[in-house]
């Protein structure tokens, strides 16, 4: 069994943008520039978007964080994002999800140009991406498909059990696991809260993508040996232990199914770094508009 | 076994669209009206346009075809893609595809306002597809959707199977059968041509889905009795006891494997005849302003 260390391919990747940042600035060229918008105290957007700045700074962008409070009115964080469209010193930006109740969230991902869309959120991007098109690939789906890549699984007409349809990270990573590219080209089956027989369909796969947000749901039994298994959960479970009171746990019960795999990430360290990772390289992308 | 008669089905649905806009003349409005650009004089693509032309009528829509030569210029069409993008008097339109290789099919889709994409092929409306957001469902895939209800198949928690991953069919069906609606919430897998096993995944299958161009390739041997066939395929094989030297096939052998079906799809008179009744309705929609 070999572990994904994510967070070593993390690393290594923020290095290799750093050094793509020297370059441009030899070249003549201003430091990429990301902006997160973040509205509330959230906790886990908080924490979220302070990594978000902090690998902006080991990548060498420019990062501006724009606070608004939970009352803001829907107007005026959509009048932000069109302040955000139209600054040309700012290459990306995100808005933090989650937003307050009375935010349409699919109103504010539509107002942001597609083109400064470094989440990948926006239809054109969504719709590219499924095609086959250049876009900015969702974080989370992207960083999955370089780890694949980093640790060279084959992934060409193998089994993969995508677990969760999410629009963010099952659907996404499944559209790009069953694309004619390398990594890719896998027989995909999605697999969700309807389906029967969920435990003969995963011992099927030769690669599992857990992304269901239900702690240690993928169990020994529904692995086949020598299995490759992605784990995207990071559901918070108490712990008296910690300082924080909690421990981020995956959809793998890691102790029983690691000693069965040929490859499985951990949680934390595994995708999460990634997906952090994932952003930095589309706001790279952005800087030097090479989608768009 | 029963069959899925798609004609009876098309002309039941026309009939309905027919009384839709016999209410919208009663309340004032005008005719819905789409128009369709054909280039060259491709046999296929000249019996297709003639075959939505002739739906048109049938559905009480105003048409209009507009014919530009094989050597037309990718700026001329753009130009008419961009008049017919500014014409109110225009709801939806549709650019007949293939185009000559010296055009941008990609470029020409991305240029037509999603608004009126009626075909579902623009980037906006695969990704709001895609999110299962209010959208131009292109034809195919709402087709096949629209047989699948009619008939009460049941699809929650069905093992469907995809052959194919087109971007015109395989990967929009795809999308469609495992969203959490009804016809849905299916568990989807995408099978195709560096898929390893196949026969064993079709014959775990409740609904397969065929849609890869080649006649004949689902056998009975691939079949679990009792399951339902949708046959996408529409080759033209030689056949020299028909007028025009040709007949239609599908992708499914149907003669052995209907008697073990429970609902299969003939070829011809399954799937196509609703291909052209889901851009009638798409137009419909686009008149009525229902999703944008």
């Amino acid at each position: 069994m070999e572990l994904i260390d994510g967070k070593a391919v993390a690393t290594a990747i923020k290095k290799e943008i750093d050094a793509e940042v020297e370059k441009m600035l030899a070249a003549g060229h201003r430091r990429p520039h990301l902006a997160a918008v973040l509205v509330g105290h959230d906790g886990g957007s908080e924490t979220y978007v302070a990594a978000k700045v902090k690998a902006c700074e080991e990548c060498g962008f420019t990062s501006t964080l724009i606070r608004m409070e939970e009352d803001v009115t829907e107007e005026e964080l959509l009048a932000t994002v069109e302040r955000l469209n139209n600054d040309n010193e700012v290459d990306g930006f995100i808005v933090q999800l989650p937003l307050p109740r009375h935010i349409s969230e699919q109103r504010v991902i539509e107002t942001i140009d597609y083109r400064k869309d470094v989440d990948g959120f926006h239809p054109v991007n969504v719709g590219r991406m499924s095609i086959g098109l250049p876009c900015f690939v969702s974080a989370t789906p992207a960083g999955i498909m370089e780890l694949l890549s980093r640790y060279n699984i084959p992934t060409r007409g193998a089994r993969c059990v995508v677990l969760g349809r999410s629009n963010i990270v099952g659907k996404p990573v499944a559209m790009l696991m069953m694309q004619k590219a390398n990594p890719g080209d896998a027989t995909v089956s999605v697999c969700h809260s309807a389906t029967r027989d969920l435990k003969d369909i995963c011992r099927q796969a030769d690669i599992i993508i857990a992304a269901l947000g239900q702690p240690g749901f993928v169990t020994a039994d529904m692995v086949k040996p020598g299995a490759t298994i992605i784990d995207v959960g990071t559901t918070r479970v108490p712990d008296a232990t910690r300082k924080s009171g909690f421990r981020l746990r995956g959809d793998v019960d890691f102790e029983n199914v690691a000693p069965l795999c040929s490859f499985i990430t951990p949680v934390p360290g595994g995708v999460g770094p990634m997906t952090i990772v994932s952003l930095m390289r589309n706001t790279l992308l952005a800087a030097r508009h090479e989608i768009y």
